[in-house]
């Protein structure tokens, strides 16, 4: 077997949920043994940086169940499966926020949890944004607010937006500003 | 109930695993309506972007199941329940890599899913770093390299490490740089 590689031997359906699936699989490891590996099966996510017009961004604060506290995270939501993520993150910018979008570029994708679970984000850009109303799900609650893009910079450097894919998606902006490459 | 929150009705543990629990929870949301909430319980973990002298990045490439691919990532692991994040840095990153860390300073945290995963991960910068040699786990196979810190960053903007504590330890330590605070 290649150098790293790990092959499935069989796989067991442990749940499979309202949003996630959870699969316990043995696998053959590179030196010949056997172990398991738990997967959390995801459909994958999109996440958006929107900007308006004064450079400020449009964040969502949203009670997040797991850590039992009120989070602040740019517009994100699930794929469906098959799903194209733009169309996906449209959707979500204008359910969440009720925006559209004159731009809508790709922005380069997130692996949460590469060691356990198969969600893949994927990241956009978008900007000449024109407003209507929210339309969220029935059991969805959430907030949205403008933040300067400098001072958006400023709270994930004080570790206020721990979330990962808020991280990633304003960090990364700021560099390729740095750059010259936004 | 207050704006926002979502309060616990019952749960229910459908798996207890290796690394991960699942509960599926009813809650109550702020409009009095009941939902189902699915959680990933993760005791939580730690990253450590190591920097050499020479100002390269610790990489490690390790095959990750869940996304049938080698994937290039800042050294990582797991917390035990209860341990001091410090403590579960240094020794991953004597496991992983071989080294121990004269500068040991926290660069804050990762909550890479916060919708349906507990999970937190402690970000860590190492300096002042000492060569031994790799004590890795009987089911770990994982190769170390290094790279110099602006290619590190080169590699996070062309997409290439989409794992979310690579991308955030790397982008921020950038940014805390063209702040002129690191």
């Amino acid at each position: 077997m290649a150098h790293l590689n790990e092959t499935r031997i069989d796989s067991e359906v442990i749940y499979d949920g309202r949003i996630i699936r959870v699969e316990r699989d043995r696998v053959k490891l590179e030196n010949g043994d056997t172990t398991t590996r738990e997967v959390v099966r995801h459909p994958g996510g999109v996440c958006i940086l929107a900007l308006t017009d004064q450079d400020e961004v449009l964040l969502v604060r949203q009670y997040r169940y797991p850590h039992a506290q009120v989070t602040v995270e740019i517009p994100a939501g699930k794929l469906e499966y098959g799903e194209n993520p733009e169309e996906c993150g449209r959707r979500e910018l204008l359910e969440e926020c009720g925006c559209t979008a004159g731009i809508f570029e790709p922005l380069g994708t997130v692996i949460p949890t590469p060691a356990y679970c198969a969600e893949v984000i994927h990241v956009f850009l978008a900007k000449d944004l024109h407003y209507g109303d929210q339309s969220l799900d029935a059991d969805e609650f959430l907030d949205v607010e403008r933040m300067p893009f400098a001072q958006a910079v400023e709270m994930v450097l004080r570790n206020e937006a721990p979330d990962s894919k808020t991280q990633v998606a304003i960090l990364k902006l700021a560099a390729l500003r740095a750059a010259g490459k936004a």
